[in-house]
């Protein structure tokens, strides 16, 4: 199977950005939260070079923006997630895995308070606003759950605070990685935050409001042309050589926060305590079954990873490849895998099912490339 | 925008079909519910007029089927829609639109009583089990909402039956329409119902167990060689002239079921009654502000509907085009829309702004075809 066709209709967003993102030649794309996600420009190959080198202006709308908002919405956040919230505060971004009762990852989305009780959530590819609704719903809490008209853009790459501070002044330096401010453009405001969704430096810009979004995609590429600003989007190669996870790809509604490797954020003593508190605990104490892990795969240029590839140790189920491509920088194909809990240590060798035949793998820490 | 390639990962789940699908030479696919399902084979005129002659098989695994099952089961379902359950019974399939609590469509699947405590509900585009989950939990009710390995094929056609029957047996005559009846192959049993996203006749059967799926792909494509029998899929124009709706096209959570068409079927005093009872109380009463309708519009074959197309009436806001293809049958175009309140009479004219220009547009019931 080549790249098939995509049939767009309504039930498959368009946003406000994809008519510059056609213009500027987007080749192939992903559907996210039923949302257009250019993935290729001109190769992944160029695309990975030039974010390295460069800065991009990805459309990133598919990153649907939730509001949590009323008296009750800290503690039902709260019980969707093991992170605790407590201490979280203006100004901060926050990863936080969200969990069912039975511990699977239902998301894993960055959280922003913007108000006394008003908060962002930054989804990942599921509708996870029809839990929280349905949880709120349920419990009666005084919570809303809504999605927003923010669309945001990521501004992405060595050259991206060079660009920013073009656009919104000097102080953009001074915004810390995961953390946020207000800025204005046109006269609204803006929080423009340090984060994104690549290894290389750079921001997110939360767009409210549909009007906004040209005006400020066209003013970045106009002031970055010197720069080599193009637009992007969410690079492969860059991704995994940066180790960085994608849910539905990497870890499902199967795996817990623990497997995803984010049990040394999680506390199961919150207030409330999340949901989870008693289906983790056993991973609290003894570890997870299950990690993800970074893998080499030897050979020549592996075939995209469209399901998973399964792993045997000797006559043992090793686990799964969840990612895979070519790492030019990296000489050999860099991966992301599940791997069973004894196969975890670095160095450990494994063999994998690719579609093209058994390839030998070797386990290794993430990220691939620094 | 001519269709752009879709990227395919894991995140967007191939279906145990996928490989025949590919073969029969799919052209192009959609996502539903982050899984493919093919929207084109030859072309879609071509494909419409062989599902209207032959008969076609189609993977509709993407109607992922989630079991709600446990004491509390129907209770948990009777709160999310206005249909009345209290008398589904075995043997019946029922649409019932699901909604929140200010009627808002969430989805819109069939519903199957298959045991005591246990419903499928092939559903539309939407994590709606995330809702029920989130509901359930919330209420602390005695129900498991699960995504089973079921994965429908669609057998649609005039020539449907006489298929069916050579692999199921005469017996599948008997079925009538909106019925299942439970059947066998390869010593298996699976449920067959007299249903399918086509005006054509059809079955859809419910393949439960993965080892199943490509044994009975084949099955169907060999007894049926000389029924013309090929792959295909939900076809836009078919589907546009017989008036079928499609969930995230013509009707979002935006929408309540009255405006969907479906307010005969709402009872808002079940037990319990569904959560939207109240909030869709006056609508019951006065009817909704706007309706789904036919529409015709004039003019040569419009381009795709990639997002709502706005309509006016005089100076007025009359609705939006939300589907809308060349039809060579009705030797126009025919469409769907949302219709404002003022303007659903058939006949109404209206003018709408379509990507290439303004047009006129007739107002009329639907199907557009018998």
């Amino acid at each position: 199977m080549s790249a098939p066709l995509l049939t767009v209709s309504r039930r498959i967003r368009r946003t406000p950005y994809t008519e510059r993102v056609e213009a500027a030649g987007a080749s192939a794309y992903t559907v996210y939260n039923r949302m257009l996600l250019a993935t290729v420009f001109d190769s992944l190959e160029v695309d990975a070079a030039h974010l390295k080198r460069y800065v991009q202006v990805w459309d990133v709308s598919c990153q649907r923006q939730v509001e949590v908002s009323g008296p009750d919405a800290r503690h039902l956040l709260q019980l969707c997630t093991p992170r605790d919230l407590s201490r979280l505060d203006y100004g901060q971004c926050r990863y936080a895995p969200l969990v069912g009762r039975d511990g699977g990852m239902l998301n894993d989305p960055v959280l922003l308070q913007v108000g006394p009780e008003q908060y962002w959530v930054s989804i990942a590819d599921s509708d996870i606003p029809l839990w929280m609704r349905g949880l709120a719903e349920g419990r009666g809490l005084a919570a809303t759950v809504e999605e927003t008209d923010i669309f945001p853009l990521a501004v992405q790459g060595p050259k991206a605070p060079a660009l920013m501070a073009r656009v919104f002044g000097e102080a953009v330096h001074d915004i810390r990685f995961f953390r946020y401010e207000w800025f204005e453009f046109n006269g609204r405001p803006l929080v423009v935050a340090r984060s994104g969704y690549s290894k290389q430096d750079g921001f997110e810009i939360y767009v409210k409001g549909e009007d906004l979004c040209l005006p400020l995609w066209d003013r970045l590429m106009e002031a970055g042309q010197d720069l080599e600003v193009r637009a992007g989007g969410p690079n492969l190669i860059e991704r995994i050589e940066g180790g960085l996870l994608s849910y539905g790809n990497d870890m499902t509604r199967a795996n817990t926060p623990y497997e995803c490797g984010a049990g040394a954020a999680c506390k199961l003593d919150t207030d409330p305590p999340c949901l989870a508190a008693r289906a983790l605990q056993a991973e609290a104490e003894h570890g997870p079954k299950r990690q993800i892990r970074g893998l080499r795969i030897d050979g020549p240029p592996v075939p995209n990873c469209r399901s998973p590839w399964p792993m045997a140790a000797g006559g043992a189920y090793g686990g799964i490849v969840t990612s895979a491509v070519w790492s030019t920088v990296a000489g050999t194909n860099v991966a992301i895998g599940m791997v069973e809990r004894d196969f975890t240590a670095s160095g450990t060798r494994l063999t994998v099912e690719a579609p093209d035949g058994v390839r030998d793998v070797t386990v290794c820490d993430l990220p691939h490339v620094r």
